[in-house]
């Protein structure tokens, strides 16, 4: 006779009428087959690709509560025009949260030695208290690992080491990034120091960029200071970088950056040539922080602006480098991997209006991490 | 004892104050030595690719003519921004006129066998009455073809080959194109049609597109009606066009045909997917018709925008593939890759401010070709 682990997840609704809905509904978890595992969610991060999914694009001045205290329901409004873009997913109500980690609590008869240990997993609906995966679907944590140090023990790690394995496969030898104080952008400096790869660090104050001469970094520009132009020209030049990560995707952020790299390709010029010169020149954009549009003043011919996704990135990369990923994040979780959270909040703070203002605001250093067992 | 062959050059300075000035230039050319042709240049187009050299981005309005008749000046003025950019050439006459087709009038004693015949050449520095240049850097023409044939017998082919050869290479099946009633958008076109490959065709007004529909083109969009982004939608649908040759720049036109594509690709998509579809979506943009900043409008990320240039393209590409575009391009130089021009105009003509005014414009068939020997 099943038995079944009572618990709740959190869904996203978008009406017809352009409402957003974000609600806890109650689940009941069966129990595992053959090589399933159940896991008890007690860390999962609020990532930016995480609030695409979890709030669109609300208007974040319109969040409000429905319901009863026990079953409420955070409301929000979408801009009028959001709605055409999201068609496919109007009244669906969409489990989310993209990755976590936790305890393993019940297990299938052939992996029953997952019994009791902490796995990590991007699984999807990692906003409940319990999920049922495949056991095959997870990655075992260091025994002496938390679950709020594997709780992003995926998506941001295989991303920076995807952005310098990116840099290899394409011919760089330095790489420029934007938003490098996130957790992400950590990770990024402090594979880059491993390795010996230059690294162009932007930030957007001067409290980012001292946290950054912290850790080690060389070369960080602050974007908000009047001389930025010249200070990115500088570190461009110094490290020789000719691709970029840029988290923010709308403005001119792209745009200056390319802009700095040609600026510094130019001067190897010896004569004038009115298509610029035959560097190239690459951003890949991989967030959105500012929806906005992309703006680019174009100067030649010899540069690329593309999306760069993960799942795009895991499906073109070799497998073995993929695999030699995969270990050394095991191997540096607690160290190059280490991920910093402003706060812990439950599944019901979610649903509160004022946190929620804060989680949607995306500032570095206010990452929020869920934790469902509270 | 040496005899030379006197004419004029036209030459573009930019004066440190921000002033463009053209001027017809008197030359003496030395008897070509071993390998060495001097053609008599009889047809050069001016090419959008030529105008940025000839009159960069001169305030059109300001066109004046100083000195006397039989030495006048074009002078106009530049943007006050635009210094920076254009460092490089401040002080400097340059030669201009990318490239052009005339008569061998004298030849170096190894290569006696070209005298009189008619030849095409990427030279540079064709505005020219006379032209030295390796008889290797020369294509014979047919004996059939008159110079202007032969005047657009490199550029616009082997860039609209390039297209074709580029959509091959990246592994797509078929093209959008913008500004697709010029010469080489009536080319492109061409070789679609002879090659079988499916093409969406831009353009800005009813005439234009009567002149495709006119050679055979099934998919024509006019930008200049309201229904302009359906249209594009079912276009692409109808062809599955996934990549784009944008001759524009500025703008919204390169995110306008993204969006059409990926509206195309999110109607396989079975469930909402936040990144959007996973269909590579590509626009090169080869030209500049409009100067300012490429606005991108980002869905997902599956999507770039790269400059594209014929240089780069002839770097990258087979070497036997662009063998093939060459005895192509003389195969079918007066069907496939005929050209036609709205005014023959002299070198001195090319000084006229009226006559500067109208080339500046880069209006669909009002192209002109300079004929230096009139």
């Amino acid at each position: 006779m099943a038995d079944t682990l009572d618990g709740y997840e959190l869904r996203s609704l978008i009406t017809a009428e352009g409402q957003l809905r974000i609600s806890r509904e109650p689940i009941a978890v069966d129990d595992p087959g053959p090589g399933e595992v159940i896991v008890r969610v007690e860390a999962a991060p609020i990532n930016p690709s995480d609030l695409g999914l979890l709030v669109d694009r609300a208007i974040a001045g319109t969040f409000r509560t429905e319901g009863t205290a026990d079953n409420s329901v955070l409301v929000a409004d979408l801009p009028a025009d959001r709605l055409p873009a999201v068609a496919l997913r109007v009244g669906k109500a969409l489990a989310v949260g993209n990755e976590g980690a936790g305890t393993v609590v019940k297990a299938g008869p052939d992996v029953q030695h997952l019994l009791g240990r902490k796995v990590a997993a991007v699984g999807g609906g990692m906003y409940a208290t319990y999920r049922k995966l495949p056991a095959a679907a997870t990655t075992l944590l260091p025994e002496d690992a938390s679950a709020a140090d594997g709780a992003s023990a995926v998506v941001n790690p295989r991303t920076a080491l995807g952005f310098v394995e990116t840099m290899r496969m394409e011919g760089h030898s330095a790489i420029v990034h934007t938003a490098a104080a996130s957790n992400l952008g950590q990770m990024l400096l402090r594979i880059c120091l491993a390795d010996g790869v230059p690294l162009v660090n932007i930030v957007r104050s001067e409290a980012q960029a001292a946290l950054l001469r912290g850790i080690g970094a060389t070369h960080v520009v602050d974007s908000s200071t009047p001389d930025f132009r010249d200070r990115l020209i500088d570190a461009i030049a110094a490290t020789g970088a000719t691709i970029a990560f840029d988290a923010i995707g709308g403005g001119t952020m792209a745009s200056q950056i390319l802009d700095a790299m040609e600026v510094v390709a130019a001067r190897s010029l010896e004569s004038f040539n009115r298509y610029g010169s035959n560097v190239m020149k690459q951003v890949y954009i991989y967030g959105t922080l500012d929806p906005g549009p992309t703006i680019i003043e174009r100067t030649g011919y010899a540069w690329k602006v593309d999306g760069w996704l993960l799942t795009h990135f895991l499906q073109k990369a070799n497998p073995e480098t993929l695999q030699s990923h995969a270990r050394r994040v095991q191997d540096e979780l607690k160290t190059t991997f280490a991920s910093r959270f402003g706060a812990t909040i439950s599944l019901s703070d979610v649903l509160n209006p004022q946190i929620a203002r804060a989680y949607e605001r995306k500032g570095t250093g206010a990452k929020y991490l869920i934790d469902p067992s509270l």
